[in-house]
């Protein structure tokens, strides 16, 4: 079935795309989502992006319960205020009542640092440089496959820190040599890095840290963030420390998480008519061979040469579609739709003339070349659709970025054609929450460092504190 | 703090090495545990192993929701029975009691085939060849870390087939060239392959395949499990294919799990009275150096020494142990404790003759090698070490394995020295509970082919049916 126009009706090409690549389904408990194998290697190769940075970054993994007893996550204020209307609740186990029910875990601030109390002594055991991979709930009255869904896979880290720079330190060297790295080197779409405005921020940090990166239809999607907690956590769940002047003091903390949304950042930053076009640092198949053939000698002398052709490509992730019962047409089609960088048509005739067909799907054009040089093209095939696609994406978002005057230009700009909106704006809530209230937009970040623009506030008309980037968003 | 010896009590060594190397703690809700880094970085290398094996043999990995409508489970009945005592229940989310209870899955039989159930129409859509890594939660009364905890990390796979056949050599190649491979040639741990008797089985399964270790305290640990479940679930959720023949006929399964309760297989089959001892393909550190100096020229001098030597050992993980506050005596102590397999000793005297002094955990014995040879030195002793510990886990295995002539002598040898006792059995369940009523031992293991031995059954003097692998077991 023919995918949805983009410029159509969105929603319903992202719906569709995602099904028939069959990258993900809805599962049956409320907003939950199985993750199907083509999907899952695609998570699979970001999780290996994200994890071998953390790594680099000196870093270690370890792992939590994700059962957090209620009275823990009622512990820090503004906290429990932020997610306690999104938990499960685990009230009977093991045939029985529970005496105190358990609350699965949203995220794992509470519990890591509650447990940080006992590890945490004096400065010489600091810092703690932590990670998990772990999967998370938040109730979600109106989930999206990947965007949105009541139960997420991601990974969290959190670090506890002697000193207050140390740990915004921290947050912005995730933010930048880990997050963006992954963002833009392996998954190439370029991002934002920007701070959130005190209204956006994560319920108990003191400075949240974000990537934004704009979506085919114009949306903002927030591609991860890294938090700087102050001293809010250590005081809520007792982590102080003797530090180098004799005094007890309380910890530092980060924490930051990217998530399986970041699939659908891929899907949307990427995607057209045709289906997903998928970076191939990213793609499980980098390389479809299609035989064709109608009688069984050909099938014989096509599948052979394409099995050398293959082994000749080693080290590449290549699928030989040798499927008998299928079209050319139907292949083409088919992998198109699920974005593999680069397609071999190999036939009879091609043989004969000792070349192969390669096809992009960055360009869809079709170029002839010899087999001897057929290895190197599909390398430099690749290597081209890797930066062409963040390419692309830059250009587009660029494109899709607007400087409006007042209010009701940037409303218009919104609609159509709709984009990263930037102004001046005087710091309140109140011209934040007015633009939300006409225009639907948000401010989807600032500068990591508060640079106050020449413009005045695009609401008010005070001067201005921040230039803020404001988006529709997901 | 000194280690407890293991023959004076081996649960209370477990405890104190699994708290004192730092490998895993206690949590706050029930049976949870936090697995520390180092515990971790153990559990990673087991992962890696597996999940390499799993896509070697064809299989791909993807992701199933953790919450399952209890509706759900109740389906197949052999497996509600076995599961529904042990679950976790979700009773309220967003703020309200949900209109149906969610179990936290123990393990994803239900949920996966009623998803297959939309994946298989033909037999053209089989095999289905998948495995999640996921969190399991079953509720545990007698929790110990590792071994037995009410959330536990795994892989989980779920096939999916058009034979009996194909399903039964999918069981068994699982066992034998996935698990079996991890198990003796990565984590060093000799296993025997067998059969569960029918009473060991998984609830809903049809044969049962399991690999059992010795531990130094002589008690049998189940390593994992590879089930052939027939067409039970299939029947139980409505998975049926249009089959070669043109007819309907219900899909065949095996379902299979390794968790980290191998954590707790390695700690307690190498360990000794001086703590771990890590096989290299594990260790997340497999060479220390502790620099030793008293001065601080000496200390320059050591150190950037140790740091050429750390050089010299790429590819291996080489941790040098510069801390100012500790001697190198406790450094000693640290990193056996730990098992890291080789420790390098150097100081200015070392220095001054052109060696160094390497003591692998396996023997303990010092040895002065000149430093040109060390590199070769130390890819020797790794070597040596990791077939060292398999070795000796075999004899020691072999030496605890009994062959009793009634069920006195049986008795008797369980309590002292301890170990498998190979015996005929008559296949009965009575013959089964009585061993177990009388001795506390269980069948550990049927070889995978029935194959019944010359002698009678141990317990009845019937004609045996089967050679029963008898031990007290985790």
């Amino acid at each position: 079935m023919a995918l949805p126009r983009q410029d159509d009706d969105f929603p319903a090409w992202y719906q569709e795309v995602v099904k028939q690549a069959e990258l993900a389904e809805p599962s049956l408990a409320r907003g939950t989502m199985v993750i199907r194998p083509y999907g899952f290697a695609i998570w699979e190769a970001i999780q290996r992006a994200v994890d071998d940075r953390i790594k680099a970054t000196g870093h270690q993994n370890l792992y939590f319960p994700m059962f957090i007893p209620y009275r823990l996550l009622e512990r820090e204020a503004e906290h429990v205020e932020g997610f306690a209307p999104e938990v499960a609740v685990v009230t009977h186990a093991g045939g029985e009542e529970l005496a105190e029910p358990l609350v699965v875990r949203p995220t794992s601030e509470t519990i890591i640092w509650d447990t940080y109390a006992r590890w945490v002594q004096s400065y010489r055991d600091l810092p703690l440089l932590y990670n998990q991979w772990a999967n998370v709930v938040r109730w979600e009255l109106r989930p999206r496959l990947f965007l949105r869904t009541t139960e997420f896979l991601w990974q969290e880290g959190h670090t506890a820190h002697e000193t207050a720079d140390e740990a915004v330190e921290e947050s912005l060297k995730i933010l930048h040599h880990v997050y963006r790295e992954a963002y833009e080197e392996v998954m190439a779409i370029p991002v934002h890095a920007g701070r959130k405005s005190p209204s956006e921020r994560f319920p108990g940090a003191v400075e949240t840290y974000t990537l934004e990166a704009l979506m085919r239809d114009r949306k903002a999607l927030q591609g991860c963030t890294s938090h700087y907690l102050g001293q809010n956590f250590a005081k809520a769940y007792g982590v102080s420390f003797l530090n180098r002047q004799g005094e007890q003091e309380l910890a530092y903390a980060t924490s930051w998480g990217l998530s399986t949304r970041a699939v659908g950042g891929v899907i949307m930053t990427h995607g057209d008519d045709a289906g997903l076009r998928l970076p191939p640092a990213l793609a499980p198949v980098q390389v479809v061979i299609v035989p064709i053939f109608r009688t069984d000698d050909e099938r014989g002398r096509v599948l052979e040469a394409s099995r050398r052709l293959a082994d000749e490509l080693e080290g590449l992730r290549v699928r030989i579609d040798d499927r008998d019962d299928l079209r050319p047409g139907f292949k083409f089609n088919h992998w198109e739709l699920r974005g593999v960088p680069v397609r071999i048509e190999l036939g009879p005739r091609d043989l004969d003339a000792e070349r192969a067909t390669l096809v992009p799907r960055l360009t869809g054009e079709k170029e002839e070349v010899p087999l001897p040089k057929l290895g190197d093209r599909v390398r430099e095939a690749l290597d081209r659709s890797q930066r062409g696609l963040f390419e692309d994406a830059r250009a587009f978002r660029d494109q899709h970025t607007f400087r409006p005057n007042d209010l009701v230009e940037m409303k218009t700009l919104l609609r159509e054609p709709g984009g990263f909106m930037l102004t001046g704006w005087c710091g309140s809530e109140e011209c934040e929450a007015k633009v939300k209230e006409e225009t639907k937009a948000t401010i989807r970040y600032l500068p990591v460092e508060p640079s106050p623009p020449e413009g005045p506030c695009i609401v008010c008309g005070k001067s201005a504190v921040d230039e803020a980037s404001w988006a529709l968003a997901y």
